[in-house]
């Protein structure tokens, strides 16, 4: 009985015109975010501590020893959420007005569901060293980074760069947010088919900041075999057009395979679309090996509709929306994320601590199935649990 | 009756450590400002429409034509506080980390005051090229950028540059905020000692933002004789020192006085200090022509503390500080400044404008005497007047 109300609710909401709703609550509101005061404002006592002449000694506290900031002012729960606007959703180099809404969205998951005050900040140029410099100037109002829908490969040495140089975290959401919940999907999938992750064989398509991430990080977590696939076909070790970051993971090409995703598509479990849509059909998915696996993440439009891929014999299907059962989404990951770097005493994080948070995300579902392999995002226990692993991380 | 309660209340104000009392609420708060949605984050159709897959439309109709962005974002409303900390409050260079709580709350003020959403930006380079870049970088989600407590004379070329480039208004509050302010109060001022404005004698102490903004506007309004001190004494014309903006205000010293403010104290009838403390003395006051106005303006600590002014013979005293009467302060103008440019359709303002803006704020004390030559910036109406000057204004 529940999961036929369930299901017919799913129906209702995938009928729905987001698109046009979107729009009109955007425009109804003015954007989504406001800036309201902590402290109150009702008299010439109150405009004199938040104000002159009190607000003096604060800064002259701040002044004496920076590290003030972090206790007396909006640094201590504030993140920036960064983009140039180069690769918005899947939507691709709109710029960074379009971005706005993105970003502006982030921020009102992250106060929602982990408390993180996040600030958007679209900036104009697309120059990587002008970003950096751009957030370097950045930082003292700040407690985070949140860089976003920047385009690869320029986003990892954006992301490498700001780390080393700021003394405070950064992080970008479109590599780890998605590495670790496509992570945490995977382990969860593995448990619905009964495979080992040692023994499958994963078929990654895209090769951006999200499939890069998304590889690292299952490497980490002891997959051995992943062929990524770009627009050149599979990426291995004989390819002499590998950027960095591709030649890296041309090794977890482990028997060298070569061609297109369709010539190898016979081979692999899992299928992890981090592209665009449409790229594999219902005929792809037959040929899989036994119960594939689909993760078809491409935001708005997925790789293949779920639809479809069930068509073709998918036994677990997930995708990056929210009208549609399995939602591998970065915000299951963010909010506790910055919950937790705002609250730790270290700027740093690493691939270690980033799959626990996988593993406690795929926790909270302690009996996956094909419709139900990830907790909801609206559950706050996510955001506590992963703010718990970031904040305690040694 | 009423005025005696006034003053109980008045110097039980100052009695109180507004410093350690500001310190322990900013401790308490963690800052001041928090951002908050306007959208409700209920369950999976609340998220479809303000995250993905909704978002993507929005995005779309921005990317289109980028003046969506003032309908359908945060750009709207909302407006940067931008400082490099160079030159904050009273307090000199103390840097960006510094200067976060007086942005936090100016932020604050136009919350409350106008219904403005700012968000406070301290960048950490000083460098005038680089503020420049920034800031321009920074132009798509704000609708507006309020310039703060940048030094002179880096200010006036960065003000200049921004304005000419940046398609949102830019206002630097230390030049035009200090400058409508003072000429506001300098306005009901005359009319307590019943003095003509093409006939008063005003001497200037600082050729900083604030004072060359003062003398600019106070010219525009019809002073004739405007006499500038800065560090070497009377800026007349004859000196060789002149920077670009003092050279044009040296040419309102009329009589080309020179020489030291105590040696030429006897000429005036108005003293506006936008410097430092301590530089006029009760013997000065006493110098000066008949009912002396004095405007001892730097923050938090006065040109001469009020009750030595009086014992001068000051007719009319007024400070930046909200703990004396006639508190002549940047915030019964910003507030309304903003709503009115973000609700204007053009991004252009003029001194003519500004003046007018003094004007509606003095005019709000219909019967200005030595206590009370301005209206409160508690007082709502204030910015109300100013907004409307300011939407208007053609």
């Amino acid at each position: 009985m529940k999961i036929t109300k369930s299901k017919v609710e799913q129906e209702s909401v995938k009928k729905m015109d987001f698109g046009k709703m979107s729009i009109n609550a955007h425009k109804k509101f003015g954007g989504k975010l406001e800036l309201v005061s902590k402290f109150k404002l009702k008299n010439k006592v109150d405009l004199s501590i938040a104000y002159t002449p009190g607000v003096a000694e604060v800064c002259l506290e701040i002044a004496k020893d920076v590290k003030n900031a972090k206790v007396l002012s909006l640094k201590k729960n504030t993140i920036a959420v960064v983009s140039d606007g180069s690769a918005v959703l899947g939507l691709g180099n709109i710029g960074a007005y379009g971005a706005i809404p993105v970003m502006e969205g982030k921020a009102v998951l992250m106060k929602h569901f982990a408390g993180v005050d996040a600030f958007p900040i679209c900036v104009q140029t697309q120059d990587t060293e002008e970003i950096i410099n751009f957030v370097r100037n950045l930082e003292p109002v700040f407690g985070g980074i949140n860089l976003e829908d920047i385009a690869a490969p320029k986003c990892f040495e954006i992301e490498e760069r700001l780390i080393k140089e700021l003394g405070i975290p950064v992080m970008h959401d479109d590599q780890w947010g998605a590495g670790v919940v496509a992570v945490a999907g995977f382990i969860n999938s593995l448990k619905v088919v009964n495979k080992k992750k040692q023994e499958v064989n994963v078929a990654v398509v895209g090769a951006g900041a999200a499939g890069i991430a998304t590889i690292r990080l299952l490497n980490e977590y002891g997959v051995k075999n992943i062929v990524t696939f770009d627009t050149k076909g599979a990426i291995n070790i004989g390819r002499t057009d590998l950027s960095k970051e591709k030649f890296e993971i041309a090794k977890y090409n482990i028997k060298n395979l070569d061609g297109s995703l369709k010539d190898l598509i016979q081979h692999f479990d899992v299928f992890i679309g981090l592209s665009k849509p449409n790229v594999l059909t219902v005929e792809d998915v037959e040929n899989m090996r036994l119960d594939p696996i689909i993760f078809a993440l491409a935001n708005p439009s997925p790789e293949i509709m779920p639809e479809l891929a069930k068509k073709g014999g998918a036994k677990v299907i997930a995708t990056g929306r929210s009208d549609y059962p399995n939602q591998i989404n970065n915000s299951l990951f963010f909010p506790g994320f910055w919950r937790g770097m705002l609250d730790r005493k270290s700027k740093d994080y690493n691939t270690k601590m980033l799959i626990k948070c996988a593993e406690v995300i795929a926790g909270l579902v302690p009996k996956p199935t094909s419709e139900k392999i990830l907790p909801s995002t609206l559950d706050k226990k996510v955001h506590e649990e992963v703010a718990k692993v970031v904040r305690n991380y040694k």
